[in-house]
């Protein structure tokens, strides 16, 4: 059809109302917090830093009104974190879309 | 699942190479020059300027490097505006993309 190489591409988030909760970054952090099970941990996997990381949680947080990371304090290496229910289940769900999303864009 | 009424929302575009090259803005405007026939009236109904209108246009058929709408010179009524088919074939495309994906979040 066209003679230069043209490719779809998009950006994917969730929101609440008009504000902006859960995106790409959010979700890759998810990911590697799910794998390493610290927030620092999973920063650094990013590219993010810390403080970042953390502020990306907790405004996602502010407008879910719920945790999406919980963290575990003490033991021996220090506080273990995980995602909540509702981390996991926008992860899921954010996933799901995006794959059929990538989908769509493929078969274009 | 979360208590708040969470939605998905998307950006498509396309491009090519790193370079944003057709998206939701060029799209309204080239359904307006069909319906309208005149890049004027189209530019009126999306909003737009006819300087920012005009220049949408241009920065897409620069990077495509080809035209995407034409103008017919004199006439009654003066020019007349309509897509090229590069215009009208990245205007399908977009638009079947766009419903795939609406459609997926509709599921979701």
């Amino acid at each position: 059809m066209m003679r230069k190489k043209i490719k779809p591409a998009f950006k994917l988030w969730f929101q609440i109302g008009d504000n902006y909760v859960f995106g790409e970054g959010v979700y890759e952090l998810l990911g590697q917090i799910q794998e390493k099970e610290s927030i620092s941990a999973a920063a650094k996997a990013t590219g993010m830093s810390y403080r970042y990381a953390w502020a990306l949680i907790k405004e996602a947080e502010k407008h879910l009104g719920e945790s999406i990371v919980k963290t575990q304090k003490g033991g021996k290496h220090g506080g273990k974190s995980e995602m909540t229910s509702t981390g996991l289940s926008l992860v899921n769900n954010y996933k799901r879309l995006k794959e059929a999303m990538i989908k769509a864009c493929e078969i274009e």
